[in-house]
């Protein structure tokens, strides 16, 4: 037996237990006559000690042989310490050593394993052996684990079954694009990797299995970002016979009750918001809610709910003269800045990530004066208006930015989490949940010339806006809204689904607007319109992005920490080495040559 | 709201509830003024009661108008029913309709959803989400699903952490044939899907993760049987120090546990047998423990714990006088079989598959006297004492087959299989676990002259053998054995694992045994045996197969019905027709071309 108890378990009750331990030396502290090894395993940290006094010479040579990372068996008595440490709850003992035994050696890592390690990202993605161990990489895919399993508790409590679909399925051309897997007996054709299990997933509906689910892997063969990976995982669910409500009840609480086990965070209801309010107030489908700084129009296109901005910006000042859109955040406390300050974030917004002509700013003095880069246009009444509008208090800042609607709003947004960032106002253990819901049905493509859908083919449009899908009107058509739902947290989509169409004509017609012919309608998705002709029940569903979950919940940007092994931005697992080379023989059996590459 | 209750839920309790179902219609009695539908969905059948009495006209019109399958909704109340049924748990209700409405038409299935169904296997594949709505086939995956559940429930109450490996991974020649896919950001190079996550347990353990499993998909492009699936799951799992013993008791517990879950059936301690003694005794490494029939050894080589055959069998008949080995069973109470069940079952035993040359029976008359087809070459003393080794009784049938030891032992437990079979001794709820230990480390391949490791590369020698390793001589190295274990249950191998090899040079021994050069196995390991070098712990493991484990707990032969979406035997997705082509453009993107074939 390799050990009795693990390094994280003895305590004050245990002294005088005869012991073994096994696990990595972390650290070796020689003083002589004394000599401590902290012991490492998953579980904790236990110090053994040797004293001249009485431990073996035998034992002293080899402790003094052990260096870190080695991997060794300890067997001795518990003895309560002189010096206590409360740093870790083994911290009141440590153990006289008796027999120590050299499992395997170890050469000395590349980087330390501790919490904050010297190893760059590449050195640590190389060695993701040695990266693993370190107690803040493990510590995340414990945490990872434990939600996979309240998750299972949780849906398998309220009757889903858990059903694995297949992995080698079918490459559609809709969506983003599939890693493909080469067929030997059937030379010349393809498996595709599931970017979901979508259309399994509707099946196991009408195959009458009423609420399914299934935490699982999903491949998509795009260029990679920070937060992507060519691989992913999806909790996916889907339920029979319910309604968007009923949708959105069963999986906010599962949200509640995955903050409540895996945190020990009591979230209160999730507000809802529509897209277009979204879109209006955030310049975004997934604003974050953790502070505030919504958006407040002083010139927008018609509409009604805000006012029009005629009266806020009168005429004077020519680039709002001639903007579509006007509009403002209220930047608390930023009266501050220095000129300086300001003159970087005007930079930052006309970078062409962003893209902004400029950026105009009202800083509100102590006094409730504005001074303004616009002042020469406009009168301190003037702006006034403007700052009442924005309910602005004195020490504030109105940061401005004109220009299209669609576009102005997208960089107002980008501008207002990057002031959300340099004010610290999105901490990461705070959690604003919300339900963003109603949206629209199709996306135009000016590009492609076509509607794509905003969510998926399979999307129902909401009852009361079917008759506008035999308009010919391209605005009409637009206007369209869904029964289409994300659940957004702090600013990332976590979860996003629909009411799915399980009518064959209106799925049809829905194709058809998206312009497919009937024949690729049927070639692509044939067995789901035969299947909706077999008695398919009203279902719809939802999938959680696993991965960016985990990485929320710890209030973490990145998901790769939360992923054993990641792949880097060009999809190659350095540990392994792969992709690579395969042998002739695999490529002959398969029926594929490379094309020579200029 | 579609419904209020589900179908398989209302009691005679809740008589005069006003309620709402969904589901489909199973069956339709219409009798003129009564009409019946069984509802049905996922949770059971609920029996609907249109009476002329009092039910609307047009409500009876809409009833008229339901052909089976179609999806409906009723409202009514529960009433409690004339005459009840005890076949299901709704049996003493009704629901008296009050409004019906159709939520989806059906086209006549093209085979009746029924337990016993006249679907042939193509037609249930191609219509797999009408094959799914069957009772006897739902129920195979909610068992699935459930086993899934108690599998993690057990697992991590052991302490053992879920990690997702990449399915992403690197081609590796040894073993099974991988599916690859090819990269299209590194053009000329290739993904492959794990065959298993092996290397990357063993890398978690040099992680220091200390209990990892993972119930996990892993793919096999091999040529399909009946059994065989391309993707098939299974329960991963992985320790660090541990002995061979640790992971026997650990997963012994894991199977009573789930046999206790799942079927209520408490199993005894599982025996054990080694590899050589399973060979001698029932010809396989995957006995059936659930009957006798374990071989007599009549002339055997020598082996000392069975006695010289010499004995047995004089000299006398050319045939045995010619063969290594002449090994009998005995079947009991066959004694009756007549001379054309003789023929038949040697006809049988002489079919390709087996290729037995003949098969001797000697039947043990009611009054003991023995009756051969070697009757004239030996006195019925002589066969007297065949009949007291095997320990046959009156009524009792000796089958006894000779040749080359290895192959006639092979062909002789397919025979016992087949008499279980024949015998109805072989049943599907007796359930009879058996741990196969001391496999032997290598495996002679005669075709390429060389050893191959029978488990895998990574699988420690028993610590004795170690010094075996540096032998020249091939029966010295083939007596090696191995710390791998399989884990049989009804002839079935359910799960297999090793303790493996932690020590770099030890690994470097073993794959030079197995005629990798030192290159070779650095461009393939080579990770892996980096990660030796930072401190790697002694550690082993064992993956169960988890379509199997589900077939062999329901007494099923086939992993099919217990795989939501199998491919049938040319690797092809019926309902989905895949693997499919794929568009040009994707193939250029990849940097892949397909040769024409002949």
């Amino acid at each position: 037996m390799y050990r009795t108890h693990n390094c994280g378990e003895l305590r004050i009750a245990d002294v005088n237990k005869e012991v073994t331990l096994s696990g990595w030396a972390a650290s070796i502290r020689d003083k002589g006559g004394l000599l401590w090894i902290d012991l490492r395993d998953r579980y904790g940290i236990t110090q053994l000690l040797m004293d001249e006094n009485y431990t073996a010479k035998e034992i002293f040579d080899t402790a003094r042989s052990v260096g870190r990372e080695f991997v060794l068996q300890a067997t001795g008595t518990v003895v309560e310490r002189e010096s206590k440490s409360n740093k870790i709850p083994t911290g009141d003992i440590e153990i006289k050593v008796s027999s120590l035994k050299i499992l395997n050696a170890s050469k000395t890592p590349p980087f330390t394993i501790v919490d904050e390690t010297d190893g760059g990202d590449d050195l640590r993605m190389k060695y993701r052996y040695l990266d693993l161990r370190r107690n803040a990489v493990q510590k995340n895919l414990i945490f990872r684990s434990n939600l996979a399993v309240e998750t299972r508790k949780y849906l398998a409590g309220q009757g889903f079954i858990e059903v694995e679909t297949p992995n080698l399925i079918k490459s559609t051309p809709e969506g983003a694009r599939d890693f493909v897997v080469p067929s030997r007996m059937n030379k010349g054709q393809f498996y595709a990797l599931p970017q979901s299990p979508h259309t399994f997933k509707q099946i196991l509906m009408v195959a009458g299995f009423d609420k399914y689910f299934q935490i699982v892997k999903c491949f998509r063969d795009e260029d990679l970002r920070a937060d992507r990976q060519p691989e992913f995982t999806q909790i996916d669910c889907e339920m029979s016979f319910v309604h968007q409500e009923d949708i959105l009840n069963t999986f906010e609480g599962l949200t509640k009750y995955l903050f409540q086990q895996a945190l020990g965070i009591t979230l209160a209801d999730f507000p809802r918001m529509t897209y277009d309010e979204a879109m209006r107030k955030y310049g975004s489908d997934k604003p974050d809610l953790r502070f505030g700084m919504a958006f407040v129009d002083l010139k927008s296109p018609a509409d009604a709910e805000f006012g029009s901005g005629v009266d806020v910006v009168p005429t004077g000042f020519p680039v709002f003269d001639s903007a579509e859109t006007v509009v403002a955040i209220c930047a608390p406390g930023c009266a501050e800045y220095s000129r300086k300050q300001i003159d970087e974030l005007t930079e930052w917004v006309k970078r062409p990530q962003i893209g902004a002509k400029g950026l105009v700013y009202v800083r509100i003095e102590a006094d409730g004066t504005p001074k303004s880069s616009v002042d020469k246009f406009y009168t301190p009444d003037q702006l006034k208006v403007w700052a009442e509008k924005c309910e602005a208090k004195p020490g504030d800042m109105l940061f401005i930015l004109c220009g299209e609607d669609e576009k102005t709003r997208k960089q107002l947004s980008e501008l207002r989490l990057e002031l959300g960032n340099r004010l610290g106002l999105r901490k990461g253990d705070d959690f604003k949940p919300l339900w963003v819901v109603d949206f629209p049905l199709l996306e135009w493509d000016e590009e492609e010339n076509r509607f794509f859908a905003m969510h998926h083919p399979f999307t129902s449009p909401k009852p009361e806006d079917i008759p506008k899908m035999d308009s010919d009107d391209r605005a009409t058509l637009k206007s369209m809204r869904a029964d289409a739902y994300d659940l957004v947290l702090n600013g990332v989509e976590i979860g996003g689904g629909s009411i799915r169409i399980h009518d064959r004509d209106l799925q049809a017609r829905n194709f058809r607007l998206l312009g497919f012919t009937p024949e690729e309608a049927e070639a692509q998705f044939g067995f789901l319109l035969g299947a909706f002709e077999y008695g398919a029940p009203p279902h719809g569903g939802i999938a959680f992005g696993f991965d960016r979950l985990n990485a929320v919940m710890n209030g973490a940007n990145s998901i790769r920490d939360f992923i054993a092994f990641p792949k880097n931005n060009q999809g190659r697992d350095m540990m392994i080495d792969a992709p690579d080379t395969i042998k002739l023989k695999q490529l002959e059996e398969l029926g594929i040559r490379i094309v020579p590459q200029d």
